[in-house]
């Protein structure tokens, strides 16, 4: 945080050598990510800021803590500049994971926080967050990721208005609904000018948009995007004045197909960013996160001082937020790693907001705690919903149909539509005995108000029962073969309010609560890479054959991946902005 | 400026190709400053903004006006960053002068505009000239140049906090005072944190700042600086994080003493901006502006595109303008230029706000005017103000002084302090009789208030008299050896509103009136260089044996520069913030 006027005097004490630091690393060598040089010196820091950059030593006084950085490299800490802070890790536990790892700043999307917890509940989680050593900067949807009933409420201008005014809301979150950006929707243009008008930032999500779709895009003010997965997409987007975030997640390892914009064409590096955007727990506990992003550019060419910058001063520009931190100088927050050597990237000492809170990948700090519930992100199921029917979940067709549209999983999170032949009924029910490779797909509304119901192909073959509020709306989504591991599976989610749980013959095979929004887990970052380890495991036993289950569970709801959704409104065939097979609302119990 | 809803709409039919674009430049090689390649293609127009860039020429109509660009480049255009339009050349002639050669975009300093017309009479001023094909954006004074009675008014943090609110308004100026900053000024700190608060920029300038005093600065919020003058002082800033303009003004030609940074230090470049500063008339003539600087970069060894960006989309990233202009991209402003080579730098055709403005070096546009009256920018003079009487001028002193403070020009704007000897007095005032270099000099309060004496040398030996309003204060400044002369040519001045006028044996031989704020005329671009040549030769002839007479007489009455300086406070010590020769207040006429 920028420091206030207490904290200026005694920094300023210290710069001017009145005062001894609080902390002085001494005899590291500086990555200067402004000028772009490696510069032998020290760094002094008083509280949570930097007060000297240089050969002295005039700092050290007998209180001073000194971290000796010799042999080493001093870097800014790591700046995650597009992150989901709630794949089972929840914002506190990924800060517990990943600032052992280097990062110390990360932008983070508030959608689950905001639509369960609403701008109250949001902004006091954001405050309470204030106080981790890691910097958490928050940017704000404008829509959601999935249609629902009632989402022009929850996303009214004005709420999003107050929230930008906010010191740590620093802009306008990814528009995954970018078609609507690109035909110029009013209200999200509003919401951008809101943005401007506050001097802040606005992200964009432009997945698969051709470069005719993008120039329509950029003409609504959207400054970067994440979505190349190839070379030639994000030359397209840093040519049309993007700044173009090169991506590493768990989903999708696109650095090595894209860096060659940057070693063999040659682009400048200024506007390019490395993010990790939101990769599941496991993937950080085998690649890292910003670490491991630097450990790829470098392993791919990228000279390593250019590759610091692409994930410290070059974010903190685009988010102008480079006079506060992103950099090694004085004033700047005192974010500092010390770095054995430029190709692992992980750091042996991690400095944040002035003091020492990893050391050789372990955490010292003590992370504070938040209470999840006094903010109301504890999802709510409304009393009358009654999930123990199996007959809730299977499709309804009428007596005649014989072929039925069937979401098929083509990878991990693309679809196709694939429809089902001479699918058999019963009670007006889709019967499944004869489609071994489809199941039942019920999306339930937790307040009971509607249920959205399809069939799903390609996912687990030999899956009992499944459900889940790990995906974009955070309702339950119920997958099966068997209604009735499916009702079981559902029941028990709701127990825990919230969570994952698999039912595989008629017992419980995998649980895990997500009380935190429906996403979240409140376990320690360990344990939920382990369950998160457990839960592929089980997947891939009941026959699913993809690398991410999380962002399968995620992306079945949305609203922006071809081809066909399960959504609230129904099953959403993305591209025609059309409902094959509207939801059920309100749900008729029993029927 | 950003596209309206309307102009949106219009933008976003011809990205889609379903509307011919106004404006067409084709064939020509993009400079494309984001990935800092040189791409072939064509560039379409709607309204002021960039509809299209690429290889299609589908937006071509049957109303389109169709520019050739082949065998040209086509650049963004230039952007000046730190800029004081008011040295004779006013906002409307500097953009007559300047257009022309390529500057689209200038951030310019509102000082005297505000010390003159008010917040509302500089709001209004703003307003109106953003009707210019060129884009003046301004940053706001939170101190003058020079301290003077009621300047906490006149800078009320509450007005600064107003003017931050306006779009037109991008951020703070320059703090000249910069010792009050490095010790922590609250005023200062407070007006920083309101630009912050705005998400706006926050300018510097540190001239003769010590690396340490630099680093007091830096803890304030200050970032950027243009005050390098070797190549250490802008590796210094440039690694203290300081984006670091580097200046080619006519006052200081630094460019070739700190361009090798770059190309022998190897520094990135992505927070390196040059800028011309306040480069007075006659060297706009001959060496250019913007233009000029980039011909010096490349002359210097700088990569002709890496100095393009340096003018264009690194000053457009400082100021948080980067979505809107600063590159050639659909969305953005399109001020485009042709140029025939990357060496001299000077456009075949300037496009500016999507309108050919300019060709080989002509200005096609017609400007409009600004009523400059009506702005309350005239300055004012007191009918109480007697400046006819000479004894009005001399330094006063007690009978037995002998000994008095000059202040001795070493070069344009450096002052020493060079006491003279043996100095007669005559009815207890100074007799220059026996002193032939020096010079009496007196500062008049416009109003009557008050009246500065001192004695000057080294400025211009045989200068009978001299009046200017063109200084930091815009009060009467009244430099000469005859006491008469300063009469008369004073009294001229008041005639004109405000001015510079010589007098040499008893004749007017020089006069040019400036109504604006006292600083600028309203004659046309061409006729003030013409008057800055004459002015130039004429000071030349009374002895003046410096460069730049116009920053000679603008900052003998400021407090940043060594050692001596003539205020409304009286004779200022700078270093040590003393007054030697205390004001005299209220002026007793015809004492």
């Amino acid at each position: 945080m920028p420091a206030g006027p207490e904290e200026r005097k005694r920094l300023l004490a210290t710069v001017r050598g009145e005062r001894p630091a609080d902390l002085f690393v001494r005899g590291g060598t500086i990555a200067n990510v402004y000028s772009g040089e490696l510069l032998d010196g020290n760094v002094a820091v008083v509280g949570e800021h930097i007060a000297y950059v240089g050969e002295s030593e005039q700092a050290v006084g007998p209180q001073t803590e000194v971290v000796d950085a010799s042999g080493m490299i001093v870097s800014p800490g790591y700046v995650e500049a597009h992150s989901h802070p709630w794949s089972l890790y929840n914002p506190v536990t990924l800060a517990e994971g990943i600032l052992p790892l280097g990062t110390t700043t990360v932008i983070a999307d508030n959608l689950f926080f905001f639509m369960q917890a609403g701008s109250e509940g949001f902004a006091a989680i954001a405050k309470d967050l204030l106080e981790l050593p890691l910097t958490y900067l928050w940017v704000a949807r404008l829509v959601s990721q999935s249609p629902f009933p009632g989402e022009d409420e929850v996303f009214r201008l004005g709420k999003i208005r107050e929230l930008l005014k906010r010191d740590y809301v620093i802009g306008t979150a990814e528009i995954t609904r970018w078609p609507d950006l690109a035909s110029g929707d009013p209200g999200l243009l509003e919401g951008i000018a809101a943005a401007k008008a506050e001097g802040k930032f606005v992200d964009g999500h432009m997945g698969g948009a051709s470069e005719a779709r993008l120039s329509e895009v950029a003409t609504a003010g959207v400054e970067a995007d994440h979505e190349a997965i190839t070379r030639q997409e994000a030359l397209n987007r840093l040519r049309l004045g993007l700044w173009t975030m090169l991506r590493g997640s768990s989903l999708r390892q696109d650095l090595p197909e894209l860096l060659p914009m940057v070693t063999e064409d040659g682009v400048s590096t200024h506007r390019l960013i490395m993010t990790t955007d939101g990769p599941a727990p496991e993937y950080v506990a085998e690649h890292g996160f910003v670490d491991g992003l630097l450990c790829t550019a470098v392993k791919n060419g990228i000279p390593p001082i250019q590759a610091l910058q692409m994930v410290t001063i070059n974010p903190a520009a685009l988010l102008r937020l480079d006079w506060r931190l992103g950099g090694i100088a004085v004033g700047r927050q005192a974010d500092l790693l010390l770095l054995p050597d430029l190709v692992s990237f992980q750091p042996e000492t991690v400095i944040a907001r002035g003091r020492v809170v990893a050391e050789k990948g372990k955490l010292l700090a003590t992370l504070p705690t938040v209470d999840w519930d006094c903010h109301e992100s504890r999802p709510r199921f409304d009393d009358c919903l009654d999930l123990a029917d199996p007959t809730l979940y299977p499709l309804r067709a009428s007596g005649s149909q014989v072929e039925l549209p069937v979401i098929h999983l083509e990878s991990a999170v693309i679809t196709s539509r694939q429809d089902a032949q001479e699918v058999r009924l019963k009670d007006g029910r889709v019967d499944l005995e004869d489609q071994p490779k489809v199941l039942h797909a019920a999306l339930v509304d937790r307040e009971g108000g509607w249920i959205s119901r399809s069939l799903v192909s390609g996912f687990a073959g030999n899956l009992d029962g499944l459900a889940s509020t790990y995906n974009t709306t955070t309702h339950i989504l119920a997958l099966g073969k068997q209604p009735e591991a499916m009702a079981q599976a559902s029941q028990r989610v709701r127990e825990l309010d919230g969570g994952i749980v698999v039912v595989q013959a008629g017992e419980i095979s995998y649980e895990l609560a997500l009380p935190i929004t429906g996403m979240a887990s409140e376990l320690p970052f360990a344990e939920v890479v382990e369950e998160n380890r457990k839960l592929s495991r089980i997947a891939t036993e009941a026959g699913y054959e993809f690398h991410d289950i999380l962002y399968t569970l995620l992306f079945l709801t949305n609203d922006f991946l071809p081809a066909l959704r399960l959504t609230p409104l129904g099953l959403l065939d993305v591209k025609s902005s059309s409902i094959l097979v509207p939801a059920e609302t309100p749900i008729a119990f029993n029927s």
